[in-house]
């Protein structure tokens, strides 16, 4: 018999987990190694105990659990994230990580066993909403990030270093990370695409290079009203400077090309007194490495040009450099037919936001299943999906890990 | 005989009220109605009544202490502040009080008698830091503010209202204001034309227009990576063209137009996510009343537009408007009658700042004394002026003084 999803256990699991950390107006707050994020991860835990999961954490407090297969060896592993950004919503990473529970639960009630073993991932501080840069605990697990440096950095908010925070919620682990066979991450697509176009699923070929760079800058603070214009060294407009550039850059090289200025601070930040320093962040996103490159390389010139002409000095650090993904071709081509096969409408189309998933693509054959996002919403609390599209995504994704683990009744 | 200053003990009260909220680099952090506001104010009163003045104190927590006259009637006030911005220094305001209390203690000393009485006042909330709008404390003792909506008024840094805070800090009197016959304000400059001209004392001829504007932009916030800028609406990136429209309106009015941008906030404030809400408040200066209101005409005009283009909507609050103040020629002259008997180089010139004086100025003979600042630097931690030009500034509101109020010995 073929494993078949069950909607109400998999609603009902994304149900529980949404009200750890549920935000009065609706959405979820679970920022990186927070409470909330305790109580998430504290959660996850007993599901994967009750689901019988052998359950792993790593030194970056990585969370996984795994179904033993018949044959020892590397698992297939369906992953993504629990932690979310201060207005997040109930599905992004979240549904990754509670569709592979519910993966399981679907192989444990159809009898069937697999040659390979299961594992389901919950990774470390993947938004990078609280500690720079995203993507964290999976970039550890696959080597791509130092666990030292990244165990050193700093939270935006100051909540201290990502060690100290482990250690506070006490999942600061020993386990060894083992690179799996495959990697498969089903998530919301977080965009309008899908939507707009009526297509069920979309099989990613890849994503988007991400980079991420801070800027300061230091002039004069003064006074507002005896200051000739011609005589101020004004911090706070050559970031508005910056931030101007990096939304022009976008316009001129156009689509798939976004610049994104999130952080903008000004110091003093008072009404009458010129800004002394101004801080702001810019996040440049592009499938092209060398267009992104190119992006970035010209924010910086436009950058230094803006301070050198307003008498002041800018300092720029890149807080994150991901060069754009591919994924494995021919297991991108898996995703289709098992959608097809479900006759489900499907989509070859890259991510434009970073995933887990991008770690692993260089180390074993890895892809990702999305969904629709309701009118492309994510990073807020209106994000939804339709619960019709969140089960068919993990009916695919149930498929295709049957199908790659070898799945024997 | 003449009475004189004494360097000694004018200095000596500014070092002491400058130890008041003292900040670890220099300068001092006594912002309206704070805990240091309220060390200073009781420092303050202790003063005055040593030096035997009777101390009133307002609704409004305005204090000012009496030197009785050989007659009754209005006295001839000398005035400012003891409030700073977040990083001041020890002479905005403070030189104004502290030589009230100098020429007191110099009449007393010189065993002079005046035929009016001569008042020391200092004022709540100049600054308007904390609080808008500043001159708070002076426009409510004139009747240029409304008592209740000014108790009414929020804190911008969550310390509740006006009302509350003075409460807090027990200085919400209930004595009733006098105008004075006269009044006289001595300040440092807080610009540099003074020092760039090596002129000892500035006669100041009035004080320019204020128009403080807060704008208020909403947008969408969404993911910072899936959504295509064409269908973004950032409210971050319509806050920066609000405040390089006020730069660039300035920089065509041409001199004296000053415009400011000191206060600029984005939420939800996070890297990877398009701002759904900026605020920025403008600060927007000229002489010319005129100029000044088509200048702030001009920017709502582009900040809504900005607004429109980009698919958000924006609100402005009007935090401060004050026109253009003229003082009065008489007694501007006698300012620079004053300085030239004591051999001090003289200019007549505008304030760039605003001042307490200006809310007298419709009521009463009205001037101020300009002494240099150094580098023209203010509202900075750095700010400073030359002992020898404190003293003459003193010197010549004390010879100002004996003649208004009509010394004898």
């Amino acid at each position: 018999m073929k494993a078949e999803i069950s909607p109400g256990r998999l609603m009902a699991r994304i149900a529980a987990l949404g009200r750890i950390g549920a935000l009065e107006g609706g959405g979820v707050c679970r920022l990186a190694l927070s409470d909330a994020d305790k109580a998430g991860r504290d959660w996850l835990v007993a599901e994967m105990e009750a689901l019988g999961l052998t359950v792993f954490i790593d030194a970056i407090g990585n969370i996984w659990g795994l179904r033993a297969g018949r044959g020892a060896g590397a698992p297939v592993m369906i992953g993504s994230h629990i932690d979310t950004v201060a207005t997040g919503g109930l599905y992004d990473g979240a549904l990754g990580v509670l569709a592979g529970l519910e993966v399981v639960a679907a192989l444990d009630g159809a009898g069937i066993e697999t040659a390979m073993p299961i594992a389901v991932a919950a990774f470390t501080n993947e938004e990078g909403a609280r500690f720079a840069p995203d993507m964290m605990g999976s970039g550890v697990y696959q080597g791509a990030l130092d666990l030292d440096a990244m165990l050193a950095t700093r939270a935006t908010d100051g909540g201290g270093v990502v060690g100290e925070a482990l250690d506070r919620i006490g999942y600061r682990g020993t386990d060894a990370p083992i690179t799996p066979a495959a990697y498969l991450e089903l998530h919301i697509e977080q965009g309008p695409v899908l939507e707009q176009e009526g297509t069920r699923i979309g099989a990613v070929t890849g994503v988007q290079g991400i980079h991420w760079t801070e800027f300061t800058v230091h002039g004069q603070s003064n006074h507002a009203g005896t200051t000739p214009m011609a005589l101020r060294r004004d911090a706070g407009q050559v970031a508005m400077r910056i931030a101007l550039a990096a939304d022009r850059i976008a316009a001129e090289l156009g689509p798939p090309q976004v610049a994104t200025v999130g952080v903008f601070e000004l110091s003093p930040g008072l009404i009458n007194v010129v800004p002394e320093q101004a801080r702001l962040t810019v996040d440049l996103r592009n499938t092209d490495g060398a267009a992104l490159d190119a992006a970035t390389a010209r924010l910086l010139a436009e950058a230094g040009a803006a301070a050198e002409a307003a008498g002041c000095t800018v300092e720029h650090r890149a807080l994150a450099r991901f060069a754009p993904v591919v994924f494995d071709e021919a297991l991108v081509g898996k995703v289709a037919q098992a959608a097809a096969a479900r006759q489900l409408s499907v989509k070859r189309m890259p991510s434009g936001a970073g995933h887990d998933a991008q770690m692993f693509a260089p180390d074993c054959p890895t892809a990702m299943i999305f969904i629709p996002s309701e009118k492309g919403l994510s990073h807020n609390i209106k994000e939804h999906s339709d619960k019709r599209d969140i089960v068919a995504g993990a009916q695919v994704l149930l498929d295709l890990v049957c199908d790659l683990a070898g799945a024997k009744t």
